[in-house]
């Protein structure tokens, strides 16, 4: 969870500034991804719930206002911002949001902020860090378990995870794209997931023999072992599992050519009269190599992924932003943009639809938030904060997979393509491409 | 930091195995790298400390150990495991370490531990995640530096971070590889960093004139100020700053073409008499950017870089592994390894020699402990904690960071090159190749 100080410094020298100015006004940030990473068809949103969890929580602490007062940039700062401002700051704003394992698009907000212009502005570097990574790994984790075609795939990536927190983080985030659980214990403590693992080859090497290692673990374990057979050599393991007439519910092939592996360890297991035992398989795994493989009837009951899950690897990070998109003068929230090259936004409150027929989503349209929606549109962003409280409970970690697994469904197939996705249609509402040609016309008679 | 459940359950299934086998037996792990991401030539060692000051603060609470009784994956572990042994645990191991800084390569142990197996074997997941993040953004901080020839590089990317965790330890190891400090507030506080900051585009947009924003942000923060000017069209913003008298410490562009804007920015600049303002320049940046931008003597003189650092997005995973490579028997540490394909390791208790000549190191020895040291070489590996305490101090972060820029400066210019680096030359003692050969006999005898 991040603290008060998991912050740029530029936030709290402008949070100083605006405090010094008396700047009361009310300010509305959006966020949002610029584009999509190459290859991903979608995004699924997530991270949010984590974020109304940091907002609701956020405090500075004593030691955390006394390191800001001594720290020679806000040397010139009015001591009244650290003994009355920050001692006694909340966030007190009302946030908008997609529901966690929504499908999501370039320039589509996931988060909308509106607040007294310092808590909305001092809250983004931690808005951003926690829902972009979420929702990059929500998004791997989905193409992934569609690759896998049914079966489950598991999160073991803890160990390769920017830190110990990500771990947990990425754990999360890959049950919201519809793993089946993680290896992460953290993760399962803190978000209630469903936890898996087998054993490491360590286990096997510390023992004087493979056998015995195998046996020792399935009296732990019984009918849950899972036994990794890739030590030494994985056909003699199995040998050596039917020599031992040992049971376990499965084994787990961790090298060398999974198709070919399982295919052999299948087909011996089935000799051994091992037919009911399930081959779990793992090393190197991302959304092509589970499709190959699935393509290929490689005899894999159970995937498990690690670093390309843990770090999404393929787009470690998502062009994601918080942009000021209105700002109050004289009592009304007026649209800003900026037009510096190549960063150029939408201005002004927003509202996403999802337009489905049938059943199927046909496109979004990204319009004003004051605008009358489109027929069978749906509005993707709804309140979740209102002055610094959550309007309702966190939903069950399992609700939210649900929920995602079937968002994702309503999406074109051609969109869902693991290979070359079809870009999928986002529409900018009449009143939008209005509002922003006005906008720049108004910038550039003042520039002029 | 990571907690007692940042780890894999595989790690406490283990745990909990080796427990009720009653086996205190030592064992040894190495942690390293199997080899370097493309297009680097070194690996800066990084996360050394931070992982020793997890394993000197691990301990499981009372809500942990009630959380893992509860687990139906460890339903058939004997109570006493969770009312005896978890309550109690302490790390009592010995560890060697390179040092933090120190450039290293693949194969080569950045960290050793020798401890009971249930100790040794329980701390995998999170010495993993401390150690290979870090090393990867110190290395990739370690070729931006150098890119910049001289021009300070600071750490900007908190916000693309995986969560505020990683953010922190970005700006950490971003420091150690010779970045001048981090935005990241968090990391100032927890490793005594230096801070730096600017202004963001919202700063600018909530006010009413780009120039009202400026001299807002002067009166507060001084000779300290600096100005960002892409948020409508720098040119103008100089001439802005420039008629409201205004002298800024600095200006920062955050986008378009960095060596176009800053020479056109530099010219107005000066022509405004504002010839002592610095240029920083800030948006997408990585050590290619930088070196092209250097080599065409783009007027900046503070580089800002972000997600490139932050997640290092060239290779947000090392391939690194924590393997057993010793287990004692009978008393004696006997010499261990896999043969899983692809995955090899070389057996036994390490060490490594740095092997320089006239201040220039020429090459590694990678040899077994008890090997003698090769003629003018330096040992990399150095006793960090006995018994699980450390043995000295955490060195300061200014001292991590000089000795490293030392450490680097020492290797082959070859090995340095930002593209198709040399490959550096890691030599594997005679005395380990036998080793290799002699067991892999063995097994072959066994397996035969």
């Amino acid at each position: 969870m991040p603290t008060a100080l998991s912050t740029d410094l530029y936030e709290l020298t402008m949070a100083a500034g605006y405090f010094e100015a008396g700047t009361g006004r009310s300010a509305t940030f959006e966020l949002s991804v610029r584009g999509l990473p190459r290859g991903r068809g979608y995004l699924l949103a997530a991270g949010i719930e984590p974020a109304l969890a940091y907002l609701e929580a956020l405090r500075f602490t004593a030691p955390e206002v006394d390191y800001l007062r001594r720290l020679p940039q806000l040397g010139r700062v009015p001591v009244r911002f650290f003994d009355d401002y920050l001692p006694g700051f909340r966030f007190t704003g009302d946030v908008w949001a997609v529901a966690e394992g929504e499908p999501v698009f370039a320039h589509e907000p996931l988060l909308r902020v509106t607040a007294p212009v310092i808590e909305a502005q001092l809250v983004e570097t931690a808005l951003l860090s926690t829902v972009l990574f979420q929702t990059s790994v929500a998004s791997r984790a989905s193409r992934m378990v569609r690759a896998a075609s049914g079966r489950p795939v598991y999160e073991f990536g803890a160990r390769r995870a920017h830190g110990a927190e990500a771990g947990a983080l990425a754990g999360r985030a890959a049950f919201i794209g519809g793993c089946s659980g993680t290896s992460d214990v953290e993760a399962g403590l803190l978000y209630g997931l469903p936890l898996a693992g087998t054993m490491a080859h360590s286990w096997v090497m510390s023992h004087d023999s493979e056998t015995e290692a195998f046996a020792r673990f399935l009296e732990m374990y019984g009918d849950r072992t899972v036994l990794l057979i890739d030590t030494y050599d994985s056909q003699r393991a199995v040998d050596r599992i039917a020599a031992a007439r040992l049971a376990p519910f499965g084994v787990r092939i961790d090298s060398g050519d999974l198709l070919v592996e399982s295919r052999r360890v299948r087909a011996r297991l089935d000799a051994s009269g091992l037919d009911g035992t399930k081959i779990f398989a793992s090393g190197d795994l991302d959304e092509r190599r589970i499709a190959g493989l699935v393509e290929r009837r490689a005899p894999i009951d159970v995937f498990g992924v690690g670093t390309a899950l843990s770090t999404s690897s393929d787009a470690p990070a998502l062009g994601g932003v918080y942009k000021l998109v209105a700002m109050e003068r004289a009592g009304l929230a007026r649209p800003v943009f900026k037009l510096s090259p190549g960063k150029e936004t939408y201005p002004g409150v927003k509202q996403v639809w999802r337009v489905a027929e049938a059943g199927r989503a046909t496109h979004d349209v990204l319009g004003r938030e004051d605008e009358s929606p489109p027929r069978h549109g749906r509005a993707l962003l709804g309140r979740v904060m209102r002055e610094g409280r959550r309007v309702r409970p966190a939903p069950a970690m399992r609700k939210i997979r649900e929920r995602a697994l079937e968002a994702v469904e309503e999406l074109p197939a051609e969109v869902l393509r693991l290979d070359e996705p079809a870009r999928y249609r986002v529409e900018v509402s009449e009143g939008l491409v209005c509002l922003t040609a006005e906008l720049k016309r108004r910038m550039d008679a003042v520039a002029g």
